[in-house]
């Protein structure tokens, strides 16, 4: 099949990316490199250095002996969408193309607006775009687990049967989104469930639990690792408690810390979203699939970092700062994830060997977390219409412990 | 109470500012002028020619007495909009300004996004306008009935309990919109309601019937008159029905015609949103209200607006084209609308008595009918990823009955 993957330098795009190419899959890409510049807008970058695009196709050629297409352009841009599509033809598009921190969508009203305003309009562009030129190609759009929220229910994989006054109906489950992030994820989802009914789109819908990795079996070198973030905005929260760990700054489950969340292992992700376009669903279909593998508490994920930390000889703290966020934190979690392995999904990985592993990559980029040590404590908030101050009071790292390595951003602007 | 109207220029906006300076409150409103602008766009205007604003101002001055305040601008601009805030600092704020016709959103790609990111910037800048600037006022947010779509179950007001799997919980009622613009009133939804949890801010979210009526008891003269649009893609389905009716084309219900909705008389509508401001919920509450008097079918409506027609001396038929939109043609229809009334509402207005009513004027306003008479019948396809070229063909009016009157628009671009 060729796939097209939108965002395909990004965290989940470029690991995708090589794991269909490893599959015997055609792969080709877009992307507007914005992702690395508002990790730097926010002061920080990835653990591992990330080289220019044409290093990693260069990286791909020769370690796997492949050519991975690429197209350098926006999903804003109407024309560059459609002009793709029609130079590609794509059987599948993978869509990962979008703002994707919560915290990043809460800085203030205008990354709030872009945020939303960016996804819906990416979104309706492939729609559009694909009706006109490839209808009979598979969508599948990057959701969020977060779209659910967290309601005193069993949550399934996007519809379910209720009764009501006496009547029944199969409707789509209610949406409760904590961040203005995820709602332009809430909304792009009803987006292509229109899309899907009014033109008989084929669509995949994955509801995306928080992602764990930093390797996948097909980076077999350090020019093929993808983008590894750690700091507030950027990085997920454990990955932050893992810099934290080796920064030796307090681990910070938020408020109870009762919090649970579905996770997934990056390979396990790759493996489900593979599956999912190697299984379309027919003409019309909006198919929603929860893709998670098990779930946690951030209590859980705090305390097996601190329990990894110790293997590795660092003495891991464990504070409980006020919950920036409006959440639950202590609430019912039990959503449904029966599809994928119905497809044939099997985990491959677990939790505790995977942080093991994140460990021993961020130990060896120590140098780069050390530069960036000011960005991994929390500072925006959710109840706060502004949060610049906070991020500017934040200060550079602290004087005793500069970064000593001259960071790679300097040499080249586009490495991230 | 000092109210602040966002789209006060509009058929809504207009009639609400005169039915609430007439119970005493004051009244300050703010538009960009869009909806004359995109009126003309697909050649049409309103039935009853629109003075320019600063001449509605005046007519409320000599005809009311009272003072209406205007900002000329734009809720997409963020500062705008806060600036307002600070001069004016209103009780409530009632949201009307944003693009409400839903064949507009479907003529292609570019009204699809513009419609969809316009309105939800729109109501982002004015909830992060509010809680900085006036975080105890009051959102009075114009939603629409058709986000709710037609489930087979009755529809309640914003939340229903469901028991799933042997558990329960208050959710939101499922959203299943019909177009690109009610998907963007069912994103707004979602943003209000987070902005209420997040913030405290109190908000009303109005599932809004569709309007009829083109009078309103405080419209004594016609230079108090609001806008009164007949055109396929600005009219309502029972203002084109009635134009048709005057203007000898077949009344279109389109397809089965057993498509149900929810309506309210124009005067209805102004009581129900006054009475949502006077009675604003309490802080951090998000209310929904569903805001109509009573359901008919679109055959129903056709078969009203041919009874009236005869009185009128004319000779309807009624023809059944295609339904251009995607939708149910026959299905179960009972929204629960039960708040207002427990608020205060009575029905004023009966509907073939107001569609007697609307025919009397619009007689009036025949030869502005006329003119535009290839703008009423359908030509937007919900099917089509482009309209424009349906919209070309169409024509313009039929030589054999040209407009003899010198339309207003030419002396005033502004007037529409």
């Amino acid at each position: 099949m060729k796939v097209l993957i939108t965002g395909i330098d990004g965290y989940s795009g470029w690991a995708l990316a090589l794991h269909l190419l490893a599959r015997g899959h055609a792969v080709v890409g877009l992307d507007n490199f914005v992702t690395r510049k508002r990790v730097r807008e926010v002061g920080s970058w990835s653990a591992n250095p990330i080289p220019p695009f044409p290093r990693r196709q260069r990286a791909v050629r020769e370690v796997l002996g492949q050519e991975l297409g690429f197209h350098r352009g926006d999903t804003n841009d109407f024309d560059f969408v459609r002009e793709v599509l029609k130079t590609e033809r794509p059987d599948a598009i993978v869509h990962l193309a979008e703002q994707r921190s919560a915290p990043y969508s809460m800085i203030d009203v205008h990354h709030a607006v872009a945020t939303q305003v960016e996804n819906i309009t990416g979104t309706l562009h492939l729609l559009y775009a694909m009706q006109e030129v490839v209808p009979e190609s598979h969508l599948v759009k990057m959701g969020t687990m977060g779209e659910y929220g967290t309601p005193n229910l069993d949550i399934p994989e996007g519809f379910f049967e209720v009764e009501f006054r006496g009547r029944k109906d199969t409707v789509p489950f209610p949406r409760q989104a904590g961040s203005w992030y995820h709602w332009s994820k809430v909304f792009d989802s009803g987006d292509v469930m229109f899309a899907s009914k009014i033109w008989g789109l084929r669509a995949t819908d994955v509801m995306q639990g928080v992602i764990y990795g930093i390797r996948t079996p097909e980076i077999t070198d350090d020019r093929l690792l993808t983008r590894f973030d750690f700091d507030e905005t950027w990085g997920t929260a454990l990955n932050r408690f893992i810099a934290q760990s080796i920064l030796g700054l307090p681990i910070t489950p938020y408020g109870k810390g009762e919090q649970r969340r579905g996770f997934i292992a990056l390979e396990d992700s790759m493996q489900s979203l593979r599956i999912a376009v190697e299984h379309p669903p027919a003409a019309g279909e909006y198919r929603v699939l929860n893709q998670f593998d098990a779930a946690y508490s951030v209590n859980e994920l705090a305390e097996i970092t601190a329990l990894v930390a110790r293997e590795f000889g660092l003495s891991p703290t464990i504070a409980h700062p006020p919950d920036p966020r409006v959440e639950a934190e202590q609430h019912y979690y039990q959503p449904i994830h029966d599809r994928l392995i119905g497809l044939g999904y099997r985990r491959s990985r677990e939790l505790e060997e995977v942080v093991r592993e994140i460990f021993r990559d961020l130990r060896r980029f120590r140098r780069r977390l050390e530069a960036k040590r000011h960005v991994v404590q929390p500072v925006v908030q959710w109840r706060r219409v502004d949060s610049h101050e906070a991020i500017a009071q934040r200060g550079p790292a602290a004087p005793s412990d500069p970064p000593t390595e001259r960071p790679p951003v300097a040499e080249d602007p586009r490495m991230a």
